[in-house]
């Protein structure tokens, strides 16, 4: 096995992963071959996978992770939508279990004035993912082309997409890589990944929404901030203004878990209905949207603002714009039965009278997966009908035999597992907790600084 | 890119990469199941890369560095050479300039009764190799089949090869690998690489010399001595005496470097002349083979029986021995106009009057390589006639004009390149050296104790 030869004369991945293993900063050119030659191919797996566990146990520079992102993002197409008048602001949400906003966001925002070009994920894990929510509504196409993205954009001011193969090829190959050699977990690698996908759509600003709690990847607030603050600075770095919120996931968000059950609640959020948590974290994130979108003074006149196109149902109507515009059937916000319906439900009982004391919530995201309403691995189908139906969440008083939760199955055997996983996510207490942690834990916004 | 399935199905890869990523002790089953599975192509290389480098950041207990040896021996075939009534002792270098001590101490323990079962290695950067200068004698045949090998052994009681392919194939897998990943530099894995080959000679004893100095790969005293003890408390854990000598190579051993230069000077030694450092090492070493082989109640004994073994010419007559047995031309012995000669030298003079203050060690090594007497890539054939000739060592007086080297060569160009740097390599001072650098530093034998 010998030193595999590389079109640029000059680099040398043996010399760049050298350096990042004895603790160097590496130069913007150092990454940019590494990065490239890797993309073509020039660079094997052997090499990348070595240095990427370099990078996991010997970090990053805000430079350096800068670099990583802007190669990355310069592996493929950057989308020009500079031909569309109103600023362009997408929203990006590290993952967690129930979180719908996505889909309640792009259209409301669209309805404020602002261009969203979203491009989404699928769920892994324990975490549910947008574009299988999207996939719950019957004809709707995730995988246009990108001229019939630009052309739905262009008509609703929102369009919410896959990610192409155009878009960050880099990214791709790196993350299969980092999903087979223990190198997911780094905050570094995990900002370049997200952000130069999310930069490669066009954006002039983006609202990251970084999860902590049981259910969240970051399960402390403080690895959250850390991971929030670095993809702030690093889209500074790139010109663009980011605010990172970091928000409660030690309980689902909302009621509803499972996809099709997902787009239910979304539409009643969008009616003005839907829980306190999933309603509250919608306007807040909509506020900080209008405000970088520049269609809002402030981030509270631009959640007032949003509050006011849910009332009026202007931003129901740009959700039911966008959904035809991609081929669904938008009878499905009217009549949820058009739906997928799981054939089953079973109640989770409580088996105490007590308190909500905490819920055990990437339990309850796991649940959802076995049930086949997520996936363990990537090539898995999803079943869009299946899910939960939280009755009961932190802090709420519940009696002895009082429904917790529903079950909606379609297969026996996956439903006994999730109940047992369902059942175990909840702590009754005898007394109602003490303190109720916030929804939104901080705001970073502008070179890390935090208020 | 999905995780690769695994014949032993409890054995997952990914599992073990991320526990030595986060710093955990590996069981030895999980050891055992990467090494083999990687051996057997289960595992690929760049999951195997990925772990690598984990273990350059994060080290390993001398449990974990035992099984790691342990799983890389039993990789292939172990030499079970109990039928020789003798004991197996074996001498291992880490590497160096004008070390040339394997061909004086394989016939000279061999003459004194100990059966030396010797397997070598090739030059590779700046230092040469055992192979290398056995091949400098017209004939000599390194590549024997291990049928071969034990009835040269047998004969005369010393036999120098190669390894083979039955030998730890993990080892050479894993060594390829650690070459293109930036994963070379780790006393762990340069413990385990060793040892596995060594022990799979079936040897009951091994005397080891870590080189260190400005020719070593090992620079400091202290990383010298961790990887010393290291080697030793593997080998004990395995039940084999081991001994580390750490000796220097702040400048080269002897006065000559190149493959049939070397040659020639081991004949010197073993004619009880040459140059004090080596013949001198040369003793100490075989003093502690002779003591480990059971031939000599101490090392002093042992020192002293080697001496006599050599003015008697008893050393010699078995190196005679051996080179007829592997096919080499004995008459190079009395004859060395017989080995390959250079077709020019050149000399390089002292600018200025002084002292020998310091040399650049491993630049002289280089100069060597650069007239084609060693290999940059490990499949770069090796010139063995070229090669440089001491005249000045540390602490010798020398005058302006007066000759400090001898470069042999076959190219001008090779030449100059090579003159430039042997001369940059002598540091000349006024005043002679202070402090003389001892020849042996340290020796460590049982778990670590230094006396």
């Amino acid at each position: 096995m010998n030193q595999p030869a590389s079109a640029v004369e000059t680099f040398r991945a043996i010399d760049v992963i050298r350096k990042k293993r004895d603790g160097s900063e590496l130069s913007r050119g150092e990454i940019e071959g590494l990065v490239h030659s890797y993309t073509k191919g020039e660079t094997p797996d052997y090499q990348v996978s070595a240095w990427l566990m370099a990078v996991v146990l010997r970090g990053m520079t805000r430079p350096e992770t800068a670099a990583l992102t802007d190669a990355m993002l310069r592996s493929g197409e950057v989308l020009d939508l500079s031909s569309l008048p109103a600023r362009k602001v997408d929203k990006h949400s590290t993952g967690g279990v129930g979180d719908k906003t996505s889909l309640v966001l792009a259209p409301l925002a669209a309805a404020a004035g602002v261009a969203v070009p979203m491009i989404s994920g699928r769920g892994l894990g324990h975490t549910g993912g947008t574009l299988d929510k999207l996939e719950a509504i019957p004809g709707f196409n995730v995988n246009l082309p990108v001229t019939e993205f630009r052309r739905v954009l262009e008509t609703c001011g929102c369009a919410m997409i896959g990610q192409t193969a155009e878009i960050a090829p880099a990214d791709r190959k790196l993350y299969a890589l980092r999903d087979v050699t223990g190198t997911v977990e780094s905050p570094y690698l995990i900002c370049a990944s997200i952000m130069s996908k999310k930069l490669a759509e066009g954006i002039d600003a983006l609202v990251l929404d970084v999860k902590t709690g049981s259910g969240a990847f970051m399960k402390s607030e403080k690895d959250a901030a850390f991971l929030a603050k670095l993809m702030v600075e690093t889209g500074e770095r790139m010109g663009k203004e980011v605010v990172a919120l970091i928000t409660d996931m030690d309980q689902p968000l909302g009621n509803m878990i499972g996809n099709a059950l997902e787009v239910v609640e979304v539409v009643e959020v969008l009616r003005g209905h839907g829980p306190e948590d999933l309603r509250e974290l919608c306007l807040e994130l909509a506020g900080w949207m209008l405000s970088l979108g520049g269609v809002a003074k402030t981030v509270a006149e631009g959640k007032e603002r949003s509050a006011h196109l849910i009332s009026s149902g202007k931003a129901l109507e740009k959700f039911h714009q966008m959904v035809e515009l991609q081929g669904g059937d938008p009878r499905v916000i009217d009549d949820a039965k058009r739906l997928p319906q799981a054939q089953s439900t079973v109640q989770v009982a409580s088996a105490k009278s007590g308190y909500v004391g905490s819920m055990q919530c990437e339990q309850i995201g796991t649940a959802c997966v076995i049930l086949g309403g997520g996936r363990e691995r990537k090539e898995d189908s999803v079943d869009p009908a299946v899910g939960i139906v939280l009755h009961k969440k932190v802090g709420d008083q519940v009696a002895a035999g009082e429904p917790l939760a529903t079950i909606h199955y379609n297969a026996e055997a996956r439903a006994a597992r999730a109940w047992q996983l369902v059942e175990a996510s909840y702590q009754i207490t005898d007394a109602a907790p003490a303190a109720k942690r916030p929804l939104i834990h901080r705001i970073i916004e502008k070179s890390g600084e935090a208020y």
